[in-house]
C-alpha cells in the first residue's frame, strides 16, 4: 500500500466503527474538542503564523492572507461551531419515513453516513475543525488534503483534534491529513474508489476542474457564485442600500458575494445616483448597463462578459432592467445558480422571483452572504453546493448522510 | 440546432411550465392517462407484437422477449401504477425544513424538481409510461432513449401518453422521445449538459458504462445487484425455503434476485439437502463451497469468481459459513450494495446485520424480489439506485426532486 492508499484505508477503518457510535459519546467528544481548542489556542496562532510568515515571503495575495489567517474570532468561530454541532440533532438513525404496506412488509427509510469523505481545499485552516466536528457527528471518517499554504496551522489543528478524540474513547482515524504537499498526492487521492464515498473540492476554479476531471469518485461540485441582487421597483430603498452594501463589500472574495445589481428602470432616477455614490466609497468599480450611464456618467461601460463574471473582488456589474420579468431572465441567462436576492415589498414580485429564479439559495430583502452553514444554523460547512443532485446549498450533517431501506417481513414473497 | 438539441431544448421549456402545475391537475391529468391507456389496450399490444415478432426474427434470448413483451397483467400493472401516483403526496413545494434564525431570517427548505431527466434503457416498454407519470408528477421533463428492439411500443406509448396530456392541458413537451434508434444519438444525448439535469441509465453493463464514460451530465447509476440471502441459524426453516425459492427463480434474470446464498453451518446439514433438491427441481444449477459439496457431493464446485458474479440467470453461488460474522465480511467483500437477505428469529443476528451490511435495501424475514418502487409503494421507479449519493435504491417521486432554500428577511446583513 501507498502512503495514500493507507491513509484512505485507515479511513474506511475508522468509519465502519464511527457509523455506530453514540450519539452522547459524539456529543462529549465535541465538547472536549471544542475545550481542547481553546486550551491551545495559542499553539494554534503559533502554528498559522508560520503558515503566514512563509506565504508572506511567497508575496501571496492580500485576500489568500485573510483566508489564511487565524484570528482570535475565528478561533471563536470555530470553538463555537463544534458547540453548535454538539446541540444539533444526530442525523444518524433517523427514520426519514416509514410505513406499512398491504402485505404486512414494515418499510423504514432509514438515514446512515455516507462513510469516508475526501476533502481537499485551500486556506482556511478554519474548514479542518469544521468538518472533522461536522463527520464525526454524521458517523463519517474522512480524508483532509489542505493547501500547501497552510500546512502548519492543519497540522496543528488535526494533532489537536485526534489527540482529543483519543481521550474521548473516539478512533483517531476518524480524521486523516495528508501530510505531504505535492500533487502527486492530490491526483492518487482522487482514484481511491475502494475507500472514499465523496469528493468535495472547495477552493478555486482551477482545483474545482482537476478534481471534477480526475477523480474517479463522485464529485459534489462547488461552482462559482455569479450572484445577483435584484432592487425591484417595489423595494423599500432603505434596506436596499444595506442590503447592496453587505452583499458586496463585506467579504468580496468569496462565493456568495454579489457581482451583479440589477435596478428597476421605476425606481433608477432615484436609487442608483446614491448607491454608486456609496459603492464609490468604498472603493468599489461599477460596470453599468448604458441606461445606467445616462443617469450617472462617471460610471464605467460594462461588457458582455462582466454580466457572466464573477469578479471576487471590488467590482459590480450594474443593468437597469424594463421588469421584473427582464430580471429573471437575465438571472436565468447568466447566474451560477448560487445566491439569488430581491428586494420588494410586492408580495406578487417575490413569489414570482422565488418560483422562477433556479438557485441554492433564494434571499428576500436579506444579503446573499448569509447562503453559509454557519449563518443558517448549521453550525458549520462542509462547503456550498452549487449542483442540484444529492445536496445543494451549505452542506451540513444531512447532506453528508445517504439513507437505506430496512424491510421487515414474516415470510413474504413476491407473487 | 440537431434534432437532439431540439428534443432536450424543448423539454427544458416544458420543464419551467411543469414545475408550477397545480397538483390537481397533474393528479386529473395521471387518471386520464390510465383511462386513455385502458382505451388503447389493443393498439398498445398491436405495436408491442411488431417489436415481438422482429425480435423473434433476430433471434433475440428468451428473458429478454419477456421484459419486451407488453401481456395483459403488465399493462394493468402499468395502469394501476399511474393511479397510485396519482394518489400520492406531491412532493413540489413541500417544506423539508423550516425555522427561524435568532436575526429573525426565515428559512425553508423548500422541495422542487430536478427539471430535465434524460433516460436510456432497454427493452421493457412500461418504464415508458412509469416515467412519464412520475416526471409529470413531481414536476420534472423527460427525454426518453428506449432500445430499438421496443421502438414501436414506446412510440405508441408516448403517442398516447402525449395527446392525453395535451387534452389534460398539460405541455405534450414534459414527455419526450427520440425517434431514431441509431446510436450516436446517445453519446449525442448524453452531453445536452444545457438542457439535462440527470442522465438515468437503465439496463445492461454495457450500456450503464458507456453513460458513465461519456455523459458530462451527472449519471445516477444503476449498477450490478450480487444479492445475497443469509440463513442464521436462527432462521425459521419453513420461510427460509421459500423466500430462497422466490428470489432465486421468480425472476432470475433482474437486478434484485438472489445470486448467493449463506448458510449458518449449525444448521446446515439440515438445511442444505432439501433446499438444494428444491432448487434442482425448479432448474437451478447450484455452485458450493467446499462444505457444501462434503454435504451434497451433486453440487458443482464454486470458484472464486462465483462469488463476485451477478448471474442474472438460474444458477446461484452456495456457502456455508462458520458465523453470522463470515457472512456479514462475506458480503462486506462481495456484495455489490443492492439487496441483501437476512432469514433469523434472533434479535441480536438481525441488528447486527442491518447496522453492518451496506446496501440499498436490507431485507428481514424476506425476499429480495421487494426492492422495486412498485412493491414498496412508489407507484412506480426511475430505477434502482445502486449509488450512495442523491438517491439509493428505488427512485419514486422525491428521487427526482432536488430542493432550495428560501431565506426571507427584513433587511439583515451579515456582521
Amino acid at each position: 500500500m501507498t502512503y495514500i492508499e493507507k491513509l484512505c484505508y485507515n479511513a474506511k477503518e475508522a468509519s465502519k466503527k464511527a457509523s455506530s457510535l453514540k450519539t452522547s459519546l459524539k456529543n462529549q467528544a465535541l465538547l472536549n474538542l471544542a475545550f481542547s481548542l481553546e486550551k491551545n489556542r495559542e499553539e494554534i496562532k503559533k502554528a498559522n503564523k508560520i503558515d503566514l510568515e512563509l506565504a508572506n515571503q511567497k508575496g501571496i495575495s492580500k485576500p489568500m492572507l485573510k483566508r489564511l489567517e487565524l484570528t482570535d474570532a475565528k478561533i471563536d468561530q470555530m470553538i463555537d461551531g463544534v458547540k453548535q454541532i454538539a446541540s444539533l440533532k444526530d442525523p444518524v438513525g433517523e427514520t426519514i419515513t416509514g410505513y406499512l404496506r398491504p402485505n404486512g412488509l414494515e418499510v423504514r427509510k432509514v438515514r446512515v453516513p455516507l462513510g469516508v469523505i475526501g476533502i481537499i481545499y485551500e486556506s482556511r485552516p478554519n474548514v479542518t475543525v469544521d468538518v472533522a466536528a461536522l463527520c464525526l457527528k454524521s458517523g463519517n471518517a474522512v480524508v483532509l488534503r489542505g493547501g500547501s499554504e497552510s500546512i502548519n496551522s492543519n497540522m496543528m489543528l488535526v494533532k489537536i483534534i485526534r489527540d482529543s478524540f483519543d481521550e474521548s474513547l473516539i478512533p483517531q482515524n476518524v480524521i486523516n491529513i495528508v501530510e505531504t504537499t505535492d500533487r502527486a498526492a492530490v491526483n492518487e487521492l482522487l482514484t481511491q474508489k475502494k475507500y472514499i464515498d465523496v469528493i468535495i473540492p472547495r477552493g478555486g476554479k482551477g482545483l474545482i476542474r482537476n478534481c471534477i476531471e480526475n477523480s474517479t469518485i463522485p464529485v459534489i461540485e462547488h461552482g462559482d457564485g455569479n450572484c445577483h441582487v435584484y432592487v425591484d421597483k417595489y423595494a423599500d430603498m432603505n434596506i436596499a442600500y444595506d442590503i447592496v452594501i453587505n452583499a458586496k463589500v463585506q467579504n468580496p472574495s468569496v462565493c456568495n458575494a454579489c457581482e451583479s445589481l440589477l435596478i428597476h428602470k421605476d425606481i433608477s432616477r432615484d436609487f442608483l445616483p446614491k448607491i454608486v455614490n456609496i459603492l464609490g466609497e468604498k472603493g468599489v468599480e461599477i460596470r453599468g448597463c448604458d441606461k445606467s450611464l445616462e443617469i450617472c456618467p462617471s460610471i464605467n461601460k460594462a461588457s458582455q462578459e462582466d454580466w457572466a463574471t464573477e469578479y471576487n473582488d471590488l467590482i459590480i456589474s450594474l443593468k437597469i432592467v424594463d421588469s421584473l420579468e427582464e430580471a429573471i431572465l437575465h438571472i436565468q441567462n447568466y447566474g451560477s445558480g448560487h445566491s439569488e436576492a430581491i428586494i420588494s415589498d410586492n408580495t406578487k414580485s417575490i413569489a414570482e422571483f422565488k418560483n422562477r429564479v433556479d438557485a441554492s439559495c433564494i434571499f428576500i430583502n436579506t444579503s446573499t452572504r448569509f447562503n453559509d452553514g454557519y449563518e443558517l444554523g448549521k453550525g458549520a460547512e462542509m462547503g456550498i453546493s452549487t449542483q442540484k443532485l444529492h445536496a445543494r446549498g451549505p452542506m451540513g450533517l444531512e447532506e453528508i448522510t445517504t439513507y437505506k431501506y430496512i424491510v421487515v417481513g414474516n415470510g413474504q414473497v413476491r407473487g
